[in-house]
């Protein structure tokens, strides 16, 4: 398995063709950026720990019937995955109120939600990954009705599974960001990671931030919160 | 009639209770504000203008089968309404990109829309009128499911019936807001106004613009553009 040609470099990721043309490769770079990249950084190990924790979940999503792109992990920061065309709009789950949602709305941060919010964004870096609606989405032909209708339920199936997950490791997931990608045959899978860069994960019993919010916030201890979090998904319960 | 305690005073309009406990007085005001109410303004008759409007077309959205909140015109400024309480979810439906949604998804201005959009913001001048979806407002306790079933059912009846009307009078609806009420038994019905304040209006031979955003863009000709709004509404076609 060689890489090819680059396909995408993002914020924290690049993905690279490969000779197979249904399989990319996924390469995690250390670098982190917040706030639409107007603030960046870097650490040794980020790039390994996200693709471990992201490693170690996506074949238990696809065990709970959530189809992902996932293949394999090929060392500590490259994943083998399906070459899928990434669908335009982000998703982001939430079952506590914070970040963004907290500023916008006005509602303090840690307020628990009645029932799962489901947001949907524009993926546009230029544009600052705007908030939009499943209207929105069809009528500017970013995603098709029924696309959009399975990545709600298969969102709520991957919340169904994380939650107790991260319970069951003294982790308290407030919110969380995935992407679906469509698979040459128009199957839709979870695409991109699931790690402290698109999560927000705080201790159950301290409320302590295990996440990128200790970089955008400048908590400090980020590596240590990184790698204590691989090591809560990892272990044993 | 006589008008009791102000209930409420809005950017253009003051609520007044009445003897009645089911019923309100609505005033509408000269002012206009723009970019949450960061731009103040106001000019003679812009009360008279939008009142007449909303007076006419409200009882020909009744007989389209849309419940409203009017019940008859009282003078210049004033109409009687039946009491609601306000859902603080307004309710913007768009047919052609214009104005933030323009601006924030990077859409041309003038673009139309290949299926209408129904967008929500929830009602606070504290917070600018932030953007959100139905999960945010059921998961704040903003509004129940049935009723945000129902209001965006309204919403494009109300559209169904607006789009010809003003396409007979050669006028393009690009976007309009609306708001809605409950009655004291729960029945949702259509409440504030329809009128150059809350619809983007163009005209659809010059592509002119007839409405507000000639006071948040400096575009002159303001007084004019809404007497000749009302002279279209109201003439016979």
């Amino acid at each position: 398995m060689t890489r090819g040609q680059m396909l995408y470099e993002g914020k924290a990721k690049r993905v690279y063709a490969t000779q197979n043309p249904a399989e990319y490769i996924v390469e995690y770079k250390d670098d982190a950026t917040a706030f639409n990249a107007q603030k960046r950084g870097s650490w040794a190990g980020k790039g390994a720990t996200n693709n471990a924790i992201t490693a170690h979940l996506y074949p238990q999503l696809e065990a709970a019937g959530i189809p992902t792109h996932f293949i394999a992990k090929l060392d500590d920061r490259q994943q083998r995955v399906k070459a899928v065309t990434i669908v335009p709009v982000e998703v982001i789950v939430r079952n506590t109120a914070a970040g963004s949602f907290s500023k916008r709305l006005g509602v303090e941060e840690g307020t628990p939600l009645s029932r799962p919010v489901v947001e949907y964004c524009y993926k546009s870096d230029a544009l600052g990954d705007p908030l939009i609606n499943t209207d929105t989405a069809l009528a500017l032909g970013w995603a098709e009705e029924k696309d959009l209708t399975r990545i709600r339920e298969l969102a709520l199936k991957v919340r169904d599974f994380l939650v107790p997950y991260f319970a069951q490791r003294g982790v308290n997931l407030i919110d969380f960001k995935l992407e679906f990608g469509k698979l040459a045959d128009g199957t839709i899978v979870l695409a991109d990671e699931i790690s402290p860069d698109t999560c927000r994960f705080w201790d159950a019993q301290t409320g302590e931030k295990m996440d990128k919010d200790r970089f955008r916030r400048d908590l400090g201890g980020i590596e240590e919160a990184y790698a204590e979090m691989l090591r809560r998904v990892t272990a044993p319960v």
